[in-house]
């Protein structure tokens, strides 16, 4: 089963939905019209259809492997593929033009790596994290830096990485012990080892950048002392060469669930040459720019990923011949009918559509948040844009992959025995997916950043910009009887979130525990709403076509889609708001020795 | 982190709840007493924890191994286990003391299956599936056939598989091809190829029986032509021992996504020497009496595995030190907190808690009716019993495999990044679940079992009695203000099954596919209604204990536990109802191009 590229459905969205030819006057858009876009997406498409596709099973199954040398080598077939992307220049379309990018909107940025994931997740994190490395030092770095690092990085010709996690010290970055020590030279000698590093080493880049957190030698204990490195694994000489070998090495690689192909490393750092990025003791600051970056891309593997998996669901169901429809046979002349006339396989088959077209324009959505708030040109459309990214980065990263997990897991049981079986792509796309729940953050994690820290921010501006424009297309859309179930399923959930929201400003600052209690309900009911909100937007875009005689079966199936999306999804309200609002009590009564 | 098999909580059911020695007037219950079962559980736990459980990873990373001579060699380590589970009689535990077994009530051996699966999952499916082969022959068999395979398949001895899949056909059974011709001299030569078929071919047992569905000559099309045969890897001889080799093979292993240690064969059949069971083109009939026991044994495996996947959890989340409670730090003197303390790392122990205490208190209960089906001296108990089996073992098979994946999930969720490596056992968890929702039917045709078939066989006399069973007690508790709350959770989830089960008999009858789309929902609702019963008489006992002040901790943690699952795990049935409901409408729109 080859992976396709859902280029029709981004088409659709970008274009019908988030109308990007209108917003010509931001940075980058003038360049991307709806058609050259499409264009993009199409060769995009070729690209992660021929070439990278087909690597998946074999980075499944062959992994990475490490030797006593300290080598990594990626699965066969890698290396070329990404010789290829850098060449072909796909990894550098989001990045800036003065830095050698194509410096396309970050929404088409978004559209093609989901392409990529879908295509071969562990491929697609060697320049996912390069592209992170590059947004740390295009944040923080010196202008040598970014002259030295970003055309490097820009086209994944360089490769990068994040260091943050150490064995002690995963969410709670207070504790990390990594030293970096004054070499009086105005670089730093760093030492310590940090886990689960990906793409640390590899085969494919000439060299790899680290972006290495670390603690200067008498810095303030906990978050207020973490400084932010470059630590190259070459440094680089002074045509900007790699040059000598920095002592840092990759000290072995972590066995893993999924993403067999990308190189999970253990990394030894032994007093290696590193640059500070930005001020002393202020590393976090610049990670986190980073950091919010990349759980946009986590929110989009889960859909990317759930894609490919529901995609893979669809042909095995209607090829196997299993069994005849309640309703009568449908395929008469066979020994049975193809099991996607079952209803509960169908069940599945909507969830997953419903659920990956919404989280599809929700994570574009968001994109263009990112695009207006760096390139609109009024401060107002720029804050809101702001308050948007900052509060919905966490429901796109959570939600997507909580959302996209449960697809993969509905693949593979419409794949029945078959799924469970290697032989089948079902099993690796629950493996690989997983991890999205986990890494930048867990799941919980978001659930709390989103309850803790985005809700309140600025008075809680985000969350009521977000009730009002909902408000807004309501109002706007009430009156068109042709989509009245959809505009009556958003009003309703907003409700919900409006309620749940309110107990949590009564509740939360009460007692803390309230509002952790409620925050992975309280975020589910907020991705609820917010797909509710996608699939009255795209209700609009699509009854439109359908009104104006757009003959395009698309449009219908569309409307199809969301009104299951409407009737089956979102009653899962009810229960986010009925659970979230019983607070800690029951929850917390437990001492820990009672577990 | 070590298994530690939950024997408090088995006898706090057993004897607290379902009071076992009032049933000292059933069959194999007088041997039984409470003191006597405390015993056989603690011996149990000993055995499991010290021999299977030390095997369970070695399973997975070194799995079974076949050789092109058709042999299989299962992990290190479970040969010596298996002669030692066959010595010491553990798989005897539940079989007819007239075949050597001992007899004891299902819900004992039930209880100890709980163990064995928790311990190690692949290696307890060999003396399962034995199990199924015995209760076949038991159920079809002749005189000749129980006295020859019996003895030897009660105790583990020899091995016993199941024989159903072929690669054309697994749900849909009527497309069977495997062939039988009479040899004509009473046995019939076997010729065909199944797959899946567990534990198949190893090397821990001197014969391995084979059932084996096929269909003979000239038979029926479809499913009325099936027949059931032994095919067992030796021939008898004359005196019961291993003979000629029979003309039957493993052709290779299924690489699967988890339960490595357990083989997973495809068998060639070749003019195999076969013996009837029961009559011509009777198979599935006998069969599917296996398979029902089967099923509760699957739905087990969902909360053995989840009982270990929560253990582990609950020592890392007691283990792992990251942030500060929210309400202030609980362990200042540390550099953090124990991650027990957040909310939603409680939140997902406290879920895990409640569904696990629940699930295993209905497994144990309706594997109490099975033993009140056999061996109840009056004819309305057996009758009343019987119903509740057949109602009720698609919902513990589905219900609880579809929760207890959801409580490894979140197991390796509290891990965080070490869930998702190797070096701790919350993926292998996670991956060894995962068939559970799979194999003996999926999850989804247990639920159009249950709304097909269970719901309205006899009349509904089954779901009649349920809910005449749950009436009474809620009529004898409401007036007990110490666990109101869980008869008010009774009362009111009862009520929302009452009435999804009318919508089911209205709407159901006029357009089948309103039940097809229905069904997960009303089976997870049907779940949710179950253990608020168990919770309810949970409640009552622990409430009993702790009114006559017993000072044993266990009790209110009971009781907190149960308050969480009304709170917070009960407010699922609104969705369930409300999704059910919109019937087939918006789930069927679709043709399946659309897809």
């Amino acid at each position: 089963m080859a992976y396709s590229a859902p280029v029709r459905d981004q088409v659709f969205i970008l274009g019908d939905v988030l109308n990007i030819d209108a917003h010509s006057n931001i940075q980058g858009f003038a360049d991307a019209s709806l058609e050259t876009v499409e264009q993009v997406l199409d060769e995009a498409a070729r690209f992660c259809e021929g070439v990278l596709a087909p690597l998946n099973t074999v980075g499944d199954k062959e992994g990475c492997h490490w030797a006593p040398d300290n080598t990594v080598t990626t699965p066969k077939g890698f290396k070329a593929a990404y010789a290829q992307m850098v060449e072909t220049g796909w990894a550098a379309l989001g990045a800036d033009p003065a830095w050698g990018g194509q410096g396309l909107p970050r929404v088409v940025n978004l559209a093609v790596s989901e392409m990529l994931s879908g295509a071969n997740m562990a491929f697609a994190m060697y320049p996912g994290l390069t592209h992170g490395a590059y947004a740390a030092i295009e944040a923080g770095g010196s202008p040598e830096q970014k002259a030295l690092y970003l055309p490097k990085l820009a086209t994944c010709q360089w490769g990068g990485t994040m260091n943050l996690t150490e064995p002690q010290c995963g969410t709670d970055l207070g504790l990390i012990r990594t030293k970096a020590v004054p070499a009086g030279d105005g670089t730093y000698k760093i030492t310590g080892q940090k886990i689960w590093i990906s793409a640390g080493e590899h085969d494919m880049a000439e060299n790899i950048v680290h972006l290495v957190l670390a603690r200067i030698e008498g810095a303030p204990a906990g978050v207020k002392g973490i400084s932010l490195f470059i630590v190259p694994k070459f440094i680089p000489d002074a045509d900007g060469n790699p040059g000598a070998r920095n002592s840092l090495v990759c000290a072995g690689l972590e066995e893993k669930m999924g993403i067999h192909g990308n190189a999970t490393c253990v990394m030894a750092y032994d007093e290696a040459t590193g640059w500070l990025v930005g001020e002393e003791n202020q590393g976090l600051k610049t990670m986190f720019v980073m950091m919010n970056e990349a759980r946009l891309g986590v929110g989009l593997q889960g859909v990317a990923i759930a894609e490919a998996a529901y995609q893979a669901a669809v042909a095995f169901a209607k090829d196997r011949l299993q069994g005849r429809a309640l309703t009568g046979a449908t395929n008469p002349e066979g020994p049975a009918d193809p099991i996607i006339v079952h209803p509960d396989v169908r069940r599945m088959l909507m969830d997953s559509k419903a659920l990956l077209e919404g989280g599809r324009a929700f994570m574009l959505w968001t994109a263009l948040q990112g695009d207006l708030q760096h390139g609109a040109p009024d401060e107002a459309t720029r804050q809101k844009a702001a308050d948007y990214m900052g509060l919905m980065t966490p429901v796109v990263k959570a939600y997507l992959t909580d959302k996209g997990f449960k697809v993969c897991s509905d693949a593979m049981q419409v794949h029945g025995g078959s799924g469970f079986t290697e032989h089948f792509p079902a099993s690796q796309y629950l493996r690989d997916c997983r991890i999205a729940l986990i890494y930048e953050g867990t799941n919980g994690v978001q659930a709390l950043d989103l309850v803790g820290r985005k809700l309140a921010a600025k008075g809680g501006r985000g969350v009521m910009s977000f009730f009002a424009d909902v408000d807004a297309l309501v109002a706007e859309l009430e009156s068109d009887e042709a989509i009245k179930p959809f505009v009556e399923g958003l009003r309703t959930v907003k409700a919900k979130l409006q309620e749940a929201t309110m107990w949590l400003m009564q509740n939360g600052m009460a007692n803390p525990d309230n509002a952790g209690a409620a925050s992975t309900d309280y975020l589910h009911l907020f991705g609820l709403t917010a797909l509710a909100y996608m699939w009255a937007m795209m209700a609009k875009a699509a009854q439109a076509k359908v009104t104006a005689g757009d003959s395009d079966p698309f449009y219908a199936t569309k409307l199809s889609t969301g009104l299951y999306f409407v009737a089956r999804i979102l009653p899962e309200a009810d229960t986010h708001l009925a659970k979230l609002k019983t607070g800690a009590a029951t929850l917390m009564a437990l001492s820990a020795d009672a577990f």
